[in-house]
């Protein structure tokens, strides 16, 4: 891995470099995908059917779209019994740590008769996207679920597409049983998304959009954000290791491996104040890499994306982590939880030297669903807060109201909106006349 | 207002109806608007100069394109005491209800050595955009600025299209003040939306944008999301009044038309299940309509989008309701608080006879940016939590790492992340050789 010393201008270019990989710039597609989208609307089933032919090489149709209870039963058969005892031990940590992040409906009264409050309700209905291809993500599929069978979710279905042989990956449909989720679609792309924005004769619609997908899946959940919501749109995975001279260059060189074996725009970076820390990392790096299985994606990621960088003091390497407001941080420092409180920008903190990424990815319980490419700066991991809403409740007693009328009309009469101040004034008008 | 009887055919053509106002249809000026946003995005400051000489047909530069000190006091001069009083009245109700929306990091430990939580911090910086326009809303700028301010945001930045004197209006100018928000631009449309999400040379980078505007803002808002963080996409106002024969007439027509008088495309609609109700809230609101200052749009609303619909039951009220999930909704009923429980959508619901839509808009406290279009569905008001996000915490001892090591290799193995597998195995390596 390259050794680079942070300074303002190395500092600029990485920036600029790993925002190269922003889902957001590949428009080219978006007329594509618009037409796709369209189509469904227009068209429905058939429309989903049809893509599915052109772009998975499979017919489905009213009839099959819908995997059914036997085709579940049969994939459960067809898991490793230890695979299913990992998977429930997850799914009992997940579920174990979003039922912590409920929120509850409140109010508060005042003894002249006001109430204002917050109701909070989950939404009906959401779909969650899992993607096709060779390899299933069973902790994916936890991990998209689980927040939503925990705010209440009544409706969770799941939409994925089928392999050549027409069937949905046995591992997957496990995790989703699993995660409480029976009814699922063989129906994949932006086909897939359109179908839950709009509901099709076969597919309902849904209030929300989960899961991650490939670049077409990404611009179509893009496409029908505000008449569905959606979750935050997923890039390459990332991982940052804040480490000093006190780490293990060994660890930290297995967990920045971890992440550059996702994808070849994958980014994985150390911030190190110890440049002797950094040259061992390097060479771990490499010892590692030549023994993995999937090393060229993990050499040509870390040719792209991979850096070291050796910083003056922890201050400016703090500063580099919030500039970065990576997916994943780990700390590996003398003192981690002091220098955690003055992270700012991270989806998820790992802090010590035994808390490897990893463990977040399948095992621990928080969402392994977390904002990419910067957007730790504003958004969150996925969690149960997806799947709920809140409504403001206000009630004013006659009284009440009383009190303040005059106020309320003064204000709405200076914006011109009169109809707003008659609506209060009318329910005085009488001791006015 | 037409009277319609509830039944299948006529709450669906309704639903259909109300739809069409959805202002994500409106992708005509899509383009328009992309090109604007890559313009802004390219030539940063020049650009924005460009399109404000286009459109608000007002030269501004670097010199004179944030309001100046001296312009923000001569504004506070300018608004009369009385409303300067009650907007400081307002101030204090929505930030006391705000503050109650605060949400806390949290963590959870067990003895084996092992440490979840959620560490909650606030936004660096957001972007709010006002409106300009003959009409200054500075209700709208206390509900935008607060819930942010509230949440710790650390720079707030107001934009708002200059006048054709080159100047904002002053009563916009001293509710940011009030609000506590100096830092203020003169630009709008979508050049300004351009600007907060790329930042130019006299306009910072903000991590959010939040406000209403007019169908280019709503277009630019939703085409640099992702990019950064937005509200909800807000379409015209609607307001839904539920009532049964207890309720008064007069009362239900006066806030039916006040968010008739809002907009040509507002939508206000009586669902009752009082025949007798229904016919005199319209006579009531023929009779309003011609005292009010803006009967012209609202005969337009009420032509298009107001509806007075007649239930057989209570229960198909509720249930229309639910399937319109209103932005505004009063109940007015024998027992509107157990009517409330049954409420699944609906932005903000204001229970009793009392509690006139107006008073939120203006004074209560809960925030009035709320969603519209049936988006109440899955978002909710504008609040603190827009302006947090949450980072995952995890920390594990070596002996919690160690106990579940064999597991997280296992679920890692399972999808082929062989180097995730290995970020674990490496930690245990010297009891295994």
């Amino acid at each position: 891995m390259r050794i680079v010393k942070l300074d303002e201008a190395s500092r600029k270019n990485i920036l600029a470099d790993l925002l190269r990989r922003d889902p957001n710039q590949y428009g080219t597609y978006a007329d594509t995908v618009q037409t796709i989208i369209d189509t469904v609307k227009r068209d429905r089933d058939k429309a989903v059917f049809a893509y599915t032919r052109e772009f998975d090489h499979v017919e489905i149709n009213a009839s099959n779209i819908r995997v059914t209870e036997q085709e579940i039963e049969e994939a459960i058969k067809e898991v490793k019994p230890e695979l299913l005892e990992v998977m429930k031990k997850s799914l009992k940590n997940i579920r174990e740590f979003h039922e912590k992040q409920r929120q509850y409906s409140w109010f508060d009264s005042k003894p002249n008769g006001t109430i204002l409050g917050q109701k909070v309700t989950a939404l009906e209905s959401a779909g969650v996207y899992v993607p096709g291809g060779k390899a299933a993500y069973p902790s994916s599929v936890l991990m998209n679920i689980i927040p939503a069978k925990v705010a209440g979710v009544d409706r969770i279905v799941m939409v994925t597409p089928p392999g050549k042989d027409g069937k949905v990956n046995p591992v997957t449909l496990t995790a989703a049983r699993l995660a409480g989720v029976a009814e699922v679609y063989k129906v994949g792309g932006a086909q897939a998304i359109a179908a839950l924005a709009f509901g099709t004769e076969s597919i309902p619609r849904v209030d929300k959009i989960v899961g991650p997908g490939n670049i077409f899946v990404a611009l179509a959940k893009k496409a029908v954000y505000g008449h569905v919501s959606i979750d935050s749109i997923a890039g390459p995975s990332e991982i940052l290791v804040l480490a000093d001279e006190s780490a293990n260059p060994r660890f930290v060189a297995a967990d920045l491996l971890s992440q550059a074996e996702h994808d070849e725009l994958a980014s994985s970076i150390l911030v190190t104040t110890s440049m002797e820390l950094a040259q061992k990392v390097s060479e771990e790096a490499e010892r590692f890499t030549s023994q993995l299985s999937r090393s060229d994606i993990i050499r040509k990621s870390l040719d792209q994306y991979g850096y070291i960088l050796v910083a003056e003091s922890m201050k400016e390497a703090i500063e580099t982590v919030n500039e970065i407001a990576p997916e994943h941080l780990e700390i590996v420092t003398r003192n981690p939880f002091e220098d955690m409180t003055k992270i700012r920008h991270a989806g998820a903190i790992f802090i010590g030297e035994y808390s490897s990424e990893p463990l977040g990815d399948y095992f621990a319980g928080p969402n392994h669903v977390l904002p990419t490419n910067g957007t730790a700066r504003f958004f969150s991991a996925l969690s149960v807060d997806d799947f709920i809403k809140k409504s403001s409740i206000v009630y004013y007693s006659k009284e009440a109201l009383h009190e303040v009328h005059q106020d309320v009309e003064a204000f709405a009469n200076a914006e011109y909106l009169t109809a707003h101040a008659n609506s209060v004034k009318v329910r005085f008008e009488e001791e006015e006349s």
